[in-house]
């Protein structure tokens, strides 16, 4: 293999592929493939269950391929002395990065090594709308857990109910989040049935979305492998073979009690009172009563703190209850309005957070049991 | 203790303080000592070798003393929903911390139980110029030792010799870094004698010099206790009490062969070779002939990199030696000007990097033994 690449370009496909490199595990893991071939070069990696690709155009002198340990090889790249960079393998076992008065050599391994027949890629891919699955997809990946366990799987659960309402849900045995939208919204013409994308898997989408250009972003599954790329890169995704718990029947139709609270008032107070929690002690009380939500965190040792807000509530139920701060302060973070509305049914059964603009988001938290 | 103050000199007085408080160890080194006294609020924390005092405006309506968690009462402060604070202490163990809307508490100790006896606030201060000692001290910070050991003194010895030159040196078995300067330059009008400066007690005058006004920095000494100030802060720093190496029998005044060297260039060459070392792998080889410096580091496993820099060395003494590469990058670091010279006397005795602009400055380091 023999190509010149630009700089820049070589930077921003390496950086593409770093989030799936495995610093542990077996050396290939670590390693990206580069493949030269018809003024193109490809770059991949793979951590078994997440896959990314990513072409750039190159002056291919002689087409080949090799691999490179991603991270140094990106490192590289990024502090490279001059604007083109020659690449050259042979069989050597090694990978030779040239400029002019500088010569660097990265150890390769066997391409042929790398675990690249497990990814399609001629998958029926479908666009949709990027924007939507991107408010989608980050409205609710906050409450993914970081890794899963009996009670919670550490993915997002999407499927389209037979109304054509595509529900994203994320959950573990303390809170919920979901978004819905229809499917004609969405801009998906399949159905993908009822599929648990794993938590990194949620970030890599999020990844091509924000890097797509105008072409816009493509979604595609084959068998338990979902696939979403752009103009630039594709990232295929093994999807977890799980069953999701049965969160509708925690999501009463109806709350009877609401009030509304503005975003930006609540997380500074919300972000006063985290000086008053630590890694044990992590609620904070919400008590509302007609226009005034009064908030409090701390015990004795720590400290102690308590604010009032002005809010927009009429009821007469007054509301008491204690929530875990972070839990919170990640559901309001979500919501695309200045204000949210804070809705209960009773004292006993938690709360929900939704979104007057946007009335597709419901987050809902269990109380914390302080006494 | 009751007083009025304004948020901003609150925040910046309590960030003051920081650097000293102590996470660990006695509950009394992780307060900050609070006193309303004529018009001013003296804030003060100490772990024992160190202690800064900062005075505050405020409206003190009743005056007192107090003490609370320094970390939470910083980061209240900041957060902190009004422009001016109330604090108020009375005997029940706590600081209130109020505005119109909220009330904050925090646990307080017993003021008496403050270790601020040891430090003496009646010093005989000098002026010296600030800018001057922020270079000696900067120049020669980087090579003071993380912790002390038989061998080195995480310290900074700083004497004035017969000829009226201050000299600042820090070194381990490595490494050294000077920086020499005329007393009448430096503008101190006494002589400290020998001292050596614990490390953070040189990141802490460094505070005080970036810190300080129109007015200046001020040094004093008393007893074992060195003493910085400006006219908002002053800082006391117990000295170190060892014996510092003979380093003047290790730097020979003449090093017949000398080499310039472009410092950006041969920094971005560093940055580079960087990613060829590791944990254990730590040097890079320096072989300057004629006109031109080769660099090269790695090995099989890591890879290799090699380049040439073009210099100034007309000499006709080949050098090739190793060196550990980040205490080059330090000492090149620390060089003034666009170029530094890099100097010798043989191969084994290792090298010097003097800065052509500023003659005060002399790092020396080892050869590594590589094979």
């Amino acid at each position: 293999m023999k190509v010149q690449i630009e700089k820049d370009l070589l930077v921003k496909a390496l950086n593409s592929v770093q989030s799936v490199v495995e610093k542990k595990g077996p050396p290939i893991l670590s390693h990206v493939l580069v493949e030269a071939e018809n003024g193109k070069v490809k770059f991949f990696a793979t951590d078994f269950d997440l896959a990314i690709w990513v072409y750039t155009d190159a002056v291919v002198v002689e087409e080949g391929k090799t691999t490179a340990p991603a991270r140094s090889f990106f490192e590289i790249a990024k502090e490279f002395p001059s604007q083109t960079l020659e690449l050259k393998s042979d069989d050597l076992g090694r990978l030779d990065i040239l400029a002019e008065k500088a010569s660097f050599q990265l150890p390769s391994l066997e391409p042929s090594d790398f675990p690249v027949d497990q990814f399609e890629e001629e998958v029926e891919y479908q666009p949709c709308n990027a924007q939507l699955l991107e408010k989608a997809l980050s409205k609710t990946a906050y409450a993914i857990p970081v890794s899963g366990s009996s009670f919670s799987i550490a993915g997002l659960y999407v499927y389209c109910d037979s109304q054509g309402v595509y529900k994203f849900v994320s959950c573990d045995a303390f809170r919920l989040a979901r978004f819905q939208i229809a499917r004609d919204e969405l801009g998906l013409n399949f159905d993908p049935g009822e599929i648990i994308i794993p938590r990194k898997g949620v970030q890599e989408i999020l990844r091509i979305i924000g890097d797509a250009g105008v072409d816009g972003v493509f979604l595609g599954v084959h068998e338990n492998v979902l696939y979403a790329k752009n103009d630039r890169m594709t990232v295929s995704i093994r999807l977890l073979d799980a069953s999701f718990p049965a969160f509708d029947s925690i999501i009463p139709p109806e709350r009877p009690n609401k009030a509304e609270i503005s975003v930006d008032l609540f997380q500074q107070v919300l972000r006063r009172m985290a000086i008053f929690t630590n890694q044990v002690w992590k609620h904070v009380n919400l008590a509302i009563s007609p226009g005034i939500l009064e908030i409090s965190a701390g015990n004795a040792e720590i400290g102690m703190a308590q604010e009032e807000l002005s809010i927009n509530y009429t009821g007469q139920e007054v509301f008491k209850s204690s929530f875990n701060l972070k839990y919170l302060s990640d559901a309001v973070g979500a919501v695309s309005g200045a204000t949210f509305c804070f809705e209960w049914s009773s004292e006993m059964e938690g709360g929900f957070i939704t979104d007057p603009e946007d009335p597709g988001y419901t987050a809902f938290f269990m109380p914390m049991v302080t006494e």
